[in-house]
């Protein structure tokens, strides 16, 4: 082994050169792998922190991933690098949606400062914000300036791989009905921009007064009030504005230290615990098989001779007195 | 204390005799408080494991809020007692829709054989599968033939929310688009009825072709093959058939000892697996906030020092040795 590296080494190396290969490569295994991961993430982490991790989201319907072609174009032609995750299973980006948009999205994938994945919502070893996240960060420690997730605002995975962004973009749409319930179910804390798409239709205003009326409910004092602007993704009317809008929040952010520190913060806090209880569940686990003691545990919560949270804590109180 | 009772215990004593104010206590503590809900769910865990559990799921505009109602009219007139949770924003349950179908559903809250109760997907302490499944062991104990989880079918969280059902209804309708996506999206795996709602609509049997096609596709054998079957859940149209084939899903269920065992067992182990999760990270964090070291590890982390999987490990090897 004198001298050789090994694979993960060589694609470590490769990530933090900047190379294609490695990095698709490194996220596969951030997909399917989770021992794997770590070594990566750990290998790669030391260079992370430099990207500005941007989130796009919003309902099937609402011309989101055009909006983010729109996006990744105005970011290109202002100079900087972009990785995109897609986290939807009917974006363009995934392989979903109409042939023209698929063809207008590939044409990016040509571009050397566009690096474009998709990870589907199927279940991921310690789950899709987990592989969000580590994806991100190869993206990050790459070199790329900017990296985009995007996601179907729709539940509460969407709203945990939101975490991950520092700026989180929220796209509604004229039209798509249950607009207020839609826009209360969640998006509304996580927004730091809002943004009304296909803006040329004629109801648009009254998509922005929704959004405005329900802002007007929470009584939270910010610093920064999330913006509603009006784009027409299409034709890429307001993207330049909504990118402007997005360097401003991150201005923001870097000028409110405060604000900037406990966001990090906070996101730093949420991945230790998760990764945690992804730890210790691996190890107890292991023990149990190797024991060949789950059976005979899952046979008395079968039984209801006890519930699993109280298996659970047994087992807890067990594995630490035993080192 | 001597003799009286504490207010957990007459919630729990409440559940198992089906009274609803308990009920309604109960599963407010299960989305609240996950220590009270620990305790309530022990102490009503022993007469659970009765109840018929079914999912249903489906995307918005197909329909599934009302062919919900009218499965739990079915029901009511084979005399059976209905529990329903519902975990969708949009659904009439939970206060969205229309004014008409909510009004429809409340008439049912009325009838003494039936409770329903929606649950936002907001944050819960533990994540909203976990109170999803507690909500649906209470109404399990509390003695109702069926438990309802209705979820709008979208993401990783409503697969993991659907793991509580022993019978799983996807709805689709058509005309909803990217009809075949949103099927492969997941809830092909977990279905074991599908229904396609609006069957009064031209183009249901696209529908019903889309769907056998993307069956086709997959090689799995099974000794259950899920039925598609067409509804109108505005007329009522096919819901006794609804609800006969769900019927018979639940008698397969208990004819093959083996399929049943195999599901309550995974169940149970998934349930497990979570709550060690839980459990441990809260209490490693409740370690570091006591000892006042969080705050440095995190600042470790923002620093770059070390990444949130490996400080993870090395806390796990910590806690593991010190006791």
């Amino acid at each position: 082994m004198c001298g050789s590296l090994t694979k993960t080494e060589e694609i470590i190396g490769g990530i933090l050169k900047g190379d294609r290969k490695s990095i698709a490569r490194g996220i596969s295994l951030a997909e399917n792998d989770l021992r794997q991961a770590q070594k990566i993430v750990a290998g790669v982490y030391s260079r992370t922190g430099k990207a500005h991790v941007v989130g796009v989201t919003g309902p099937g319907g609402s011309g989101k991933s055009t909006l983010i072609e729109k996006i990744i174009r105005e970011y290109r032609r202002l100079n900087r690098t972009v990785g995109v995750i897609a986290v939807d299973p009917t974006s363009p980006f995934t392989g979903g949606a109409f042939l023209g948009d698929r063809i207008r999205m590939q044409e990016l994938t040509t571009d050397e400062g566009v690096f474009i994945r998709s990870m589907a919502s199927r279940n991921y070893p310690g789950g899709l914000a987990r592989a969000t996240r580590d994806a991100v960060k190869i993206l990050d420690a790459a070199g790329n300036d900017l990296v985009l997730v995007e996601t179907v605002g729709a539940g509460q995975s969407e709203v945990d791989i939101m975490r991950v962004a520092q700026t989180v973009v929220v796209v509604h749409a004229p039209g798509l009905g249950d607009e207020i319930q839609a826009i209360k179910a969640g998006t509304m804390e996580i927004a730091d921009v809002f943004v009304v798409n296909k803006a040329d239709r004629e109801n648009a205003n009254k998509t922005v007064m929704d959004i405005q009326a329900v802002m007007q409910l929470s009584s939270k004092v910010v610093a920064w009030k999330p913006p509603i602007l009006k784009t027409v993704a299409l034709t890429g009317e307001g993207v330049a504005e909504l990118v402007a809008k997005i360097e401003q929040h991150k201005s923001f952010l870097e000028q409110n230290v405060e604000a900037k520190q406990k966001l990090l913060r906070d996101m730093a806090e949420a991945e230790l615990v998760e990764a945690i209880r992804e730890r210790t569940a691996m190890s107890i686990m292991d023990d149990l098989r190797r024991k060949g003691t789950l059976s005979d545990l899952l046979q008395k919560i079968l039984r209801r001779e006890v519930d699993p949270a109280s298996a659970a804590e047994m087992l807890l109180a067990e594995k630490m007195r035993e080192r």
